[in-house]
């Protein structure tokens, strides 16, 4: 398969989408039945065994006995682009087409982003036996037609040797370096929380402003502190959700909900930024007299990309003809839960702008044809031991 | 009527909601209906002829010539409580019961708290010949089965000689002098405002802090100026509602949209702190490399009540034996639009801790027949001349 018919691939499952005129397809939404119907008739026509797990993970085998995975992941986040997630598992699938010298799963995860049950790696946490187990999953389980008590079987097989995921940067490094294609050593850990600020409802004109409660006035002092926090300690942190209620002109806020996200290749930075915002929203509040309330919502450490396999990956980079550039991830990856139970490797894709998670995020046909000629000379060298 | 019928009669409207659990009613909703319905039958029993105008105003009309109009509002805040507008409409009702000297119209406003289409007083404005026409309010007017082209019949008749309404204070000032009712000289202005802040969407794990357009961080920065400049100025100013897109945890804010309410007595106070913040959000955006865009959506100047009718209402109140206290009004209302075409006058009712636009808004039985009292002696004395 050629690039142009890979990101053509990609651009059609666009199409399936919960929000007409953007792409937005979260953890088993209607559209990824559509998704799954196509991805389902493209491993076939490759030569795949495919079945769908109790986490809605779409898998196809190719062959049989020790095996490479290839994966990521086919949900998204709210109007996105088409290729984050999807392009890898377009390139697994073209990889098997050229009938590998020996057995490999392609794996369509059912989610990564985090954005329907606000927590991320539901589909390849239940590879490595760890599920997510919250109620509300289980009950989404459940809606599309697929039975929780399966999720056991979800968990990568003895036979998998390796996994491998192709992805495209979501980051400028590439892009400024002008390299089509890296290698990723690690991936950055990310902690995630909830914060909760619960003030007084009133009315706008009548309540004097020393006497407010007003839980968006701390939820907005509080994002301050968040961005200037990230600057000082060398972290990456956003604020990306911000609810308000009951979110009239004329009524103070008596409720504002804000998510948080901190990343850094270091836990340890990780967990002080997370304390002190803590500490901070919880001196915010007190001070303007409402509630903070902070939930730890997941936590995932840096990771470490296989050193062997990534050696391989590098080799292959460099006998396709490009220059074996090594970098970090700024972003979580299937391949770091993966990464628990099977050595894993991950080649990144250069981002045009870095643009990612937006409309505009796209890929180049080179790039692609790029990593196609690696992820061929590692099918070469590599072996399923 | 006694308090406790006219407490029940607003209790019983509050059953009628978009939200179950909760008081949420806005202009032209479908439990608007419901309301009509009690309300119509109501008004019939105290001998009134009733019709819905084509602004959704229910209007009904005791005797004949010159006339008295009791009115305030019936829609409500989202997770309003019961008493706030519909209150007025039930002390209308209930002085025309008890067959006043002269004609009487009650008229049930269909909007004030400017909710569902961010403008206010879309029911009075349509009385003084000033209705709301964007095309938004049209189409809910048509869907409600109601006909604009017959808008200029809304406006107030010749008869109608002055204007008055009751209404709970919902501020801290009759609680805290222990008094249950007080006489309203003048209402503040209030001018309100959105302010958009379009920045660019990314991704939060792979966007360098130093290179983002956050549309979050910068409306926060802005809610910060709001408070402080409010506290400098002597004004009150909201920030009520704040959306947030696309709303991720994973994804740096490309758009945030805000709501900015401010008040006083002085017009100029207002215009010059408007002014101050609309600089300071131009002033936010461009360090930030986003777009800031700032709409002015209304514009109330301060409103004096008519100094005859609020002396005739003043001694009324002393004539029932209480005091008759004086002040100003910390929110808009329907009596300072009435107040461009007739003399209007205003009494406010003792608001428990202060508390409105929250379900636990109140209001004590001795003070509504305190109001009623009031009421009475007012219409013994005043005259539709």
């Amino acid at each position: 398969m050629q690039a142009d018919t890979l990101i053509h691939r990609c651009l059609t499952l666009a199409r399936f989408t919960e929000e007409t005129g953007h792409i937005t397809r979260t953890f088993l939404s209607p559209p990824m039945r559509e998704v799954h119907r196509e991805v389902t008739r493209w491993m076939q026509e490759a030569g795949m065994a495919v079945r769908v797990d109790a986490a809605g993970n779409i898998r196809g085998v190719y062959g049989r006995g020790p095996r490479l995975m290839i994966g990521s992941h086919l949900d998204t986040v709210p109007h996105a682009g088409p290729f984050d997630g999807i392009l890898g598992v377009m390139m697994g699938i073209a990889l098997v087409e050229e009938k590998p010298p020996f057995a490999v799963e392609v794996v369509g995860f059912s989610e990564e982003e985090g954005v329907r049950f606000r927590v991320p790696f539901i589909g390849s946490r239940a590879l490595v036996g760890d599920p997510v187990m919250d109620d509300s999953v289980l009950q989404a389980i459940r809606d599309f037609e697929l039975d929780p008590a399966e999720l056991p079987k979800a968990a990568v097989a003895r036979d998998v040797k390796g996994y491998l995921e192709f992805h495209i940067e979501q980051g400028p490094v590439l892009d400024q370096k002008n390299l089509p294609i890296g290698v990723v050593e690690a991936i950055v850990g990310q902690s995630r929380a909830e914060i909760q600020f619960q003030g007084k409802a009133g009315h706008a004109g009548t309540t004097p402003m020393t006497s407010r409660c007003d839980a968006l006035a701390a939820a907005a002092e509080g994002i301050g502190v968040v961005e200037r926090t990230a600057l000082e300690e060398g972290v990456v942190a956003t604020v990306g959700r911000l609810e308000v209620q009951p979110g009239a002109v004329n009524v103070i806020p008596g409720l504002a909900l804000a998510s948080l996200d901190v990343r850094h290749k270091n836990a340890k930075k990780i967990d002080k930024t997370m304390g002190m915002l803590q500490t901070s929203a919880e001196e915010i509040a007190k001070r303007r007299g409402v509630t903070g309330w902070w939930e730890l919502r997941s936590s995932q450490p840096p990771a470490e990309m296989n050193r062997l396999m990534t050696n391989v990956l590098a080799a292959a980079v460099k006998s396709a003809g490009h220059q074996p550039f090594r970098l970090s991830s700024g972003a979580g990856h299937d391949a770091m839960i993966l990464a628990r139970k099977v050595p894993a490797a991950m080649l990144f894709l250069r981002s045009p702008g870095g643009v990612s998670h937006h409309p505009a995020e796209t890929v180049d046909e080179y790039v692609v044809n790029a990593a196609l000629a690696a992820g061929r000379k590692f099918l070469e060298t590599w072996r399923p031991v």
